[in-house]
């Protein structure tokens, strides 16, 4: 998508220098666009687990270039051992974040080719091609995510007599988090782009505040119509009739339906269902993981930092990136990631395939088992 | 309750100088006490409307002494038509925020006072026996809240064999936002005094953070444990069997027992009615509006400033208390004040004459009309 009108992915390889990868250090933003340059698989797990880079799609990515870089710009020691230099490297990029189900897809896709190289340059071409499959296929499943989704805003569109469609989205399910075009924001771009009228509800997402600093920011550099909001806000929205639609993304789909999203998610998907609001959960078939059906039960919920609570990042008046801490220095503060917001809740999975119910059956026609 | 160990309420009048009345300005805690002297009804209201003063209990309050300042630190001229003048002074003061309903209520108990006195002496002293009235009324009501809320704490806490009981809080429904003790935390600190284990989730609450600035520093003074977290957790800590209990406070509670809290309430009781946790809001009977039945359609919720929502403010590590945007400099922010629980997802109210159901019978049996 477009910053200033220049088109960017999140992640990209140099065209010429083999050991040298770039991607958006999204902590700065929206105040600052800092481009970073990556050169080992080392630093590009600090990347991934201090979060320069979030988001499903785009943490398996980046943990496939990871993987490119661990027998690109390793010592010619270790490249000599190349199967172990990667198995290390996996485990290393597996690491950093618990809950994307993306991140050890990749690296497992990532691992199988790497391993069954003959030599060790053979694994670095064959890894490069991977990666970049990686990232087109990403760009590709979000592209199909938005022309699925599309229907349903523009039949909202037609049965409000063409005004402003209202959509509630929580955290950051856009391009940031993917390669480009995102999974929740799919739909919308390409509903904007169809000339419907399209208004998004931004949740802030606390404590990272990825709503307020990356989807708000995105929109509007798009110029799509939005409005951020406390997290607090969306119950009163949908009971009031504020809300048309809500449209989310997913870090884990179980086999079930079940689906781990920033933590939250859930308590947005209780309040549509209260109030009749169709709740969509967008994501591509990497996000799905069919060895797990019970999501509250199953899924390992990250914990972070308490110090991600206890303080705010933000623009000063002085122009200055500051933090802010917003409680007493004595308090402590739990930091949970992600929630799991039951199938039950979820109207439909939009997929690049396209739209299922939330359940195994849905989710098996369409991805049937491969023989 | 105790600061550092010594006794305070949130307001208290000079015990000398009959036109200073001296609150805490909540808006510098937690990282300072500021205590502030008020000596007009106009500037009381600019404290209540700037939130230097905020809860529903203690700005009823806050509003009687504006009314009883209004009466005897205005000018010799306004005194001889002191009717007028207490008018006058209702309506600013009731302008300050509509949602609360003891800002209506403690003013018409201090109009109908001022009006059917004689002479604006006696005005004056007739309405400051009031307001002193309406604070010690205020803080029995919150005492025996208290009393009244404690069984259902010992009863979790007999059932659990004495470990710790988790109860989740949301906003401030504290001694800060009454005269003393709180509604909400009444229950809990009587629980804590009497020795229970008891463990308190404090909701941030965003945008204004109350639960962050104001709910553990009050928390912490008293030594009661608590965890700080982001308004967007409860759902997940519910589904995990990690709340006992509910309790919130109440800005306007409707015959039917609907209840208009601050935002995000609602989302809490949905995730607590998900999970079968026992959802109770304390309150004392001047938040009952017996005029408005459907809270949904009928209470006003206040919109604020869009900033509040687009900046968060906090102390920095060099010491100094600033403002940080969140969110890029373009982006709008829409800032609604409250949220409405629907009864039905209301366990019971928590009253000063008892607990009874959130309903117009429950109601009713508790606070008969009086004839």
């Amino acid at each position: 998508m477009k910053i200033k009108g220049v088109s960017y992915r999140t992640i990209w390889p140099d065209p010429t220098d083999v050991g040298l990868v770039r991607i958006i250090d999204q902590r700065a933003l929206p105040h600052r666009l800092l481009i970073e340059e990556i050169r080992s698989a080392e630093q590009m797990a600090g990347a991934i687990r201090e979060m320069h880079v979030r988001g499903a799609p785009l943490i398996g990515a980046a943990a496939a270039w990871g993987m490119v870089l661990a027998v690109t710009t390793c010592s010619a020691d270790a490249l000599r051992d190349w199967r172990s230099r990667l198995n290390e490297a996996g485990d290393l990029l597996k690491s950093t974040r618990p809950t994307a189900v993306n991140l050890a897809w990749a690296v497992g896709r990532m691992l199988a080719i790497g391993r069954a190289c003959e030599s060790p340059e053979a694994a670095r071409s064959r890894l490069r091609e991977e990666a970049l499959r990686i990232c087109d296929d990403d760009v590709a499943a979000c592209a199909a995510i938005g022309r699925h989704g599309f229907p349903l805003i523009r039949a909202i569109s037609n049965r409000k007599g063409g005004a402003p469609v209202n959509i509630l989205t929580h955290c950051n399910a856009g391009w940031l988090a993917c390669v480009d075009h995102g999974t929740a924001t799919a739909p919308v771009y390409a509903a904007h782009e169809a000339g419907i009228a399209v208004h998004v509800w931004v949740d802030e997402t606390r404590p990272r505040n990825q709503g307020a600093k990356l989807t708000a920011w995105e929109l509007g550099e798009h110029g799509v119509p939005h409005t951020l909001v406390p997290d607090n806000a969306g119950g009163h929205l949908m009971q009031h009739g504020l809300v048309d639609l809500c449209l989310v993304g997913a870090d884990r789909v179980t086999r079930l339906g079940d689906a781990a999203n920033k933590i939250g998610t859930y308590l947005k998907a209780l309040a549509a269902a209260d109030n009749r609001v169709p709740f969509y959960v967008a994501m591509p078939a990497s996000t799905i993981d069919w060895s797990v059906r019970d999501g509250v039960r199953e899924i390992p919920i990250e914990s972070r930092a308490e110090d991600e609570v206890r303080h705010v990042e933000g623009l000063c008046a002085d122009g200055e990136l500051r933090s802010v801490r917003i409680c007493p220095e004595e308090t402590h503060a739990a930091n949970y990631g992600f929630d799991v917001t039951p199938a039950r809740l979820i109207t439909g999975l939009i997929t690049e395939r396209g739209i299922c119910p939330a359940s195994e059956e849905g989710l098996l026609a369409l991805f049937p088992p491969t023989c």
